[in-house]
């Protein structure tokens, strides 16, 4: 893999393109014509619409389904902020090769494939179906100083465009994001705070549960990773190489590449939406290829979407991350597909129109 | 199919029992195991474990699926209170026999069979596929009088009862609500309004999509049905004669069979809600076997969760009825029993618990 820079980087965002509004006119205008109260099929009508300007296809296809679940350490974990032990990450990732883990079971559910990505596991890591792309061995610690330099975010991001452009190249027609990586709800409540401007106890919560003095100290750890870092934060890029994660960079460079390549995001929980903020605030454009799956019940993510004002499709006090909540949106989205391409037409079905 | 009667009723009431806890505290033991922080996969557990309860099984299945959509027309419609002429019932369920309504679609997705019962449409249908248990062409105008006889309401129960019971026998274990009548809000309304107490302007709605006027009207018409009717008001069964709908009266007794046979039932919109309250006002340990599938957006539907302090599945802006919403609830209601039957445990998957 060829490692990816700023100026890859820049290319990208310059590709990115705002929907098709024309090819969503004409879907909305089908939608009004099938067999139904106009309107009356709520959000699959207007997912079905997005996907449409989406893809520029007025019969789109979200059919093949990927999940690409990035796997990335912290540095951060030394501080104690996770009740969890750093080699859950590692055992995780054999879980998830197996096909045990909880996003395994969802996928198969949808009909959707796990791929699983090694970004920066701390130790190695190798199985059949594994892709490896380590950058590092997982991030510094935040906490004392920037977690990855530029370049290795650049390079995470660039994992994130190549494994997405993969399964593009492979038939992917709607794609899943997905993450793994002990203590990793402190990068990303660390980047919410800051590329957010939102305070750290409102976004901080208590990821795997943790207990009141471990969320307190928590809480005082990312400060203490805002203040240590904050001459080197200037921008989106820079942010995400002092308070983010390997797994957050390589979710980022995904959505980037899906924006680009015209294909459906599902963004899928706390961790995840971390990694698209950080994509949107580079181009806002990649908002419009982004769906996001669900509510966490991780405590910061309702204030993430009143901040972003989108609305998530599901809300299912989940918060396991993994690409759990994305698998299941998956479904919905294929559902609001399917209304679009498959449902009578009042003249089709000899209906009396209102 | 032979009437049913109140001692049909009374004796099918009796055999309904609450859930099994024993199950469920075996399945909850199973959930706190499986490779995950516990809880974190928030109502896809707590569905797992009411089923595993429902079912009395510690693997249960939810992969045969039927939705039951039951078609009857309104006396109450005369007197203007939908913008869509009575006519489209008819014209919908030759659509739901040819497959190209939105519950057909939405029940592909998932995987359900859609069967489609004739309990009291206006004029005569008849096509492949067509269930037809009509108990009379439409009800009486509920403004003016009963809508039904109390044995009308009960044969209706009866239909609701025996095309249930005779899904199960054909191997379904998971049951969705599904109806289409037009006008059929203001009996909805009318129900909830009696059997809740609460006001008519808080629970009525724009059904298909009414003006300020009609709905002024819509209410005026519904409060002259409460008074008119209120020396027969006088439980829930009388409730339901007075006030109800044939399909309304067909979807109490399916829900009643389901907390029967324990099978899990998946309570579509706003009027599958006015079937399944007046189930549970007969019975409240009917309740315990209801899921309910989506916060509709006619206006009372959140003021009903509010009242029997039940959360619905999902909330997607969907006011469209024929049972879409518990299509598309199935789905999620199988990925949680998935993921109680197909993750690993900590042990078979070495991870290392909390």
């Amino acid at each position: 893999m060829m490692a990816f820079n700023k100026e890859n980087l820049d290319s990208l965002l310059a590709e990115i393109e705002p929907l098709d509004l024309e090819i969503m006119e004409q879907a909305q205008h089908r939608l009004d014509n099938l067999t139904k109260p106009q309107g009356s099929l709520g959000r699959l009508e207007t997912i079905a619409r997005q996907v449409c300007g989406i893809q520029k296809a007025m019969s789109p296809n979200v059919d093949s389904k990927v999940i690409l679940t990035f796997a990335g350490d912290h540095g951060v974990a030394a501080e104690g902020v996770s009740s969890v032990p750093q080699e859950v990450t590692q055992q995780m990732v054999y879980n998830f090769l197996r096909g045990g883990a909880g996003v395994n079971v969802l996928a198969r559910h949808v009909g959707a494939q796990v791929r699983v990505v090694d970004v920066g596991v701390a130790v190695p890591v190798a199985g059949d179906g594994l892709i490896s792309c380590k950058v590092k061995p997982g991030t510094d610690n935040l906490a004392v100083g920037p977690a990855m330099s530029v370049k290795e975010a650049l390079e995470a991001i660039g994992v994130g465009v190549e494994t997405a452009g993969q399964a593009i190249a492979d038939g992917a027609n709607i794609l899943g994001t997905g993450e793994m990586g002990i203590a990793n709800t402190t990068p990303a409540a660390a980047l919410f705070s800051s590329l957010l401007d939102v305070s750290v106890e409102e976004i901080t919560g208590r990821g795997t549960g943790i207990d009141d003095a471990t969320l307190a100290h928590k809480i005082a750890v990312i400060r203490q990773g805002l203040e240590v870092n904050k001459n080197r934060i200037n921008g989106p890029l820079e942010t995400l190489a002092c308070l983010g994660g390997l797994e957050i960079a390589a979710i980022c460079g995904m959505v980037l590449e899906c924006a680009r390549s015209r294909k459906p995001v599902v963004v899928d929980g706390f961790i995840s939406s971390a990694g698209a903020l950080v994509a949107i605030q580079l181009v806002p454009e990649a908002a419009e290829y982004c769906f996001f799956s669900h509510m966490s019940a991780e405590q910061g993510h309702r204030l993430f979407f009143e901040k972003i004002g989108h609305r998530p499709l599901l809300d299912l006090d989940m918060r396991l991350g993994e690409g759990t909540g994305a698998a299941l949106a998956m479904g919905i989205i294929e559902g609001g597909v399917k209304i679009l391409n498959e449902m009578a037409t009042f003249a089709e079905a000899g209906v009396s129109a209102e």
